[in-house]
């Protein structure tokens, strides 16, 4: 079992890393000063495979289990959930020192976390993310949120959890679409903090793929450092913190404009990282060689580089403007300048992001 | 124009106290780093009385306002509220920097408190208080929230305003009962955590319920001074912090027993401090000349005393135990152990509670 600190003053908190690691959630979660009883959200999926072994091991550490059910879909991370999830918990009697355990993906979390974050102005969060992508990039940053019907995460909080389990045994029943997903966070660390990473993502890409224990550990461990190492810098995103969107903008605005669910956060990301790379090549910032080893990397783990045919470049400039990163109307890129590190450029004009959304589309160059 | 420094690390702020301090609105908020649109929250009554010129200050700033109305009531400090302002901020293009303002008493403050807090993870937050309530109260402290059916305050969190202009103008037009019901929190502050205040509202209460400007300057600026002092060394309510609420965990049951409305919540305040004084005689914590204090200047304010006869012992016990406050299904309560004094006591046995709210009712002694 590995262990990553991840360190905020008074509100750090331990990622436990390791095959089997739910089953140690009562032990863990009782060194903590938490309350006797536990409000377990889940989605019908996940609670098949793991409800009954994190409830045995909290029930094993005297604390009571109240489940709740969130159906799969991102249309469900609402605040019409939260609110169902206030009932629950308030029905069962859960005070303020009880915690709220996300056992679950990306949804899950984002939506457990937020009521932890709210319900009676906070209480503990624990999160037991069972997909690569909850396990690289939610569990560290505090991000918590619901959608808006018109926009993602527009309703949200930087909370952070008190404990963080994540099981490296979850991956071989989630899929492989799951880790191909997760995978795109993953490169991106290597590609804005850690040129050593993203080599050893190279060479032994094909062992994570295969879902190797010992490698899929390594992934996560070195991808919370390196997020741990940002996100302890500027807790509340009020600067460098932004290089972890690399790929976001643009990816936001393909997810949106596609219908969410015909890529993932993953592979949207990915398109939006390969735009990021041909515009810092355009810009002189980055080589074109370091470009193409990021695509290849990207292309090797299984994810999409392409803008799609049926977007246009004109509604993903409109589509970004409306996301919330932006300020006062203007657009901050981020931009690889080497593998290994990442810049921030506030402000872009609006013609060399269309360019290079131009020149990401199949049959470009 | 006073002005009191709440210091809170990264996240502190000014309060500025004074007659016509709200018409530099645009110039004091112009000086910190915020966007130029702003969404300006009120109630018809105060829009009516202040809305334009809180308006033209911004405007003379650059900033452009949106307003957007709640109406006066309690009930509509609810998540649906918070909906209705999160798709007024998005449709008006609001972004991450771009603050939320809030004018009104408590029920304005802590909804556009609670959606500065969440919407696209916390924008700034700015408070122009316009009750002596809230003046003294929600201005300092962090607490935001809207209520949940089954509950006051169920759904919140801590969240530090950037600005807060508590105009002693604004008391003028607003009448004596919404004094009054401040009054109850002003004098708190004395009993907790400051004896020469209380002192000194013993000696100058008349000058406070004639609205002299300065002597309610000198009332919000102290009452301030005292919460910060508490606030400051415990933010999110962990320990020491809960002093603040003396009074309010019977003055809570009232008020939700009684049906929100009958009672300010002051004067609910109002009772449970009696309450709690009693109580810490029975304890032998308190002396009885001190009591007799704290009942006198409560009275001489307004303040009612005394649990009203159609509520019953029995019933207050059970609503204060399914408060909040409580964990682990133990009651803590505050008492006076002196005046400037307050003690938290942690499991409490029900039989003593019991019996200092059957002695604080009409005809009782």
């Amino acid at each position: 079992m590995r262990d990553v600190q991840i360190n905020l003053g008074n509100r750090s908190y331990s990622i436990f890393i390791g095959q089997g690691v739910l089953d140690a959630a009562g032990t863990l979660l009782t060194g903590l000063p938490t309350g006797r009883k536990a409000l377990l959200v889940t989605n019908p999926t996940v609670a098949r495979l793991y409800a009954d072994r994190v409830t045995a091991a909290l029930t094993r550490a005297g604390i009571d289990v109240v489940r709740a059910l969130i159906p799969d879909g991102e249309q469900y991370k609402a605040l019409q959930s939260a609110e169902m999830l206030y009932d629950r918990a308030f029905a069962a009697g859960l005070d303020r020192g009880c915690p709220v355990v996300a056992l679950g993906g990306g949804v899950v979390g984002d939506l457990a976390g937020f009521v932890a974050a709210t319900y009676m102005r906070g209480v503990p969060f624990v999160q037991i993310p069972t997909t690569l992508l909850a396990q690289v990039d939610s569990s560290v940053g505090g991000k918590v949120a619901v959608n808006h019907p018109r926009g993602k995460n527009i309703i949200g909080a930087f909370y952070q959890p008190v404990l963080v389990l994540s099981d490296t045994g979850t991956l071989r029943t989630l899929g492989a679409g799951e880790v191909r997903s997760g995978l795109a966070e993953v490169i991106k660390y290597g590609i804005i903090k850690d040129a050593a990473f993203f080599t050893w993502l190279e060479n032994n890409l094909d062992h994570v793929l295969a879902l190797e224990p010992a490698a899929l550990a390594h992934v996560i461990e070195q991808s919370c450092l390196s997020k741990a190492r940002v996100v302890e810098e500027d807790e509340t995103e009020q600067g460098q913190r932004a290089i972890l969107n690399l790929g976001h903008t643009v990816g936001h605005a393909i997810e949106a404009l596609a219908g969410y669910g015909r890529y993932s956060h993953g592979e949207a990301v990915a398109i939006g990282t390969a735009v990021a790379a041909r515009l810092a090549v355009d810009l002189g910032l980055l080589q074109e060689n370091e470009e193409h080893r990021i695509r290849n990397l990207l292309a090797r783990a299984g994810l999409p580089l392409e803008v799609p045919g049926d977007i246009s470049t004109d509604a993903v400039m409109a589509a970004m403007y409306g996301d919330k990163k932006t300020r006062a109307g203007q657009i901050t890129f981020i931009l690889p300048a080497a593998i290994g590190r990442a810049v921030i450029r506030p402000g872009m004009a609006e013609e060399p992001i269309a360019r290079a959304i131009d020149n990401c589309r199949a049959g470009s160059d």
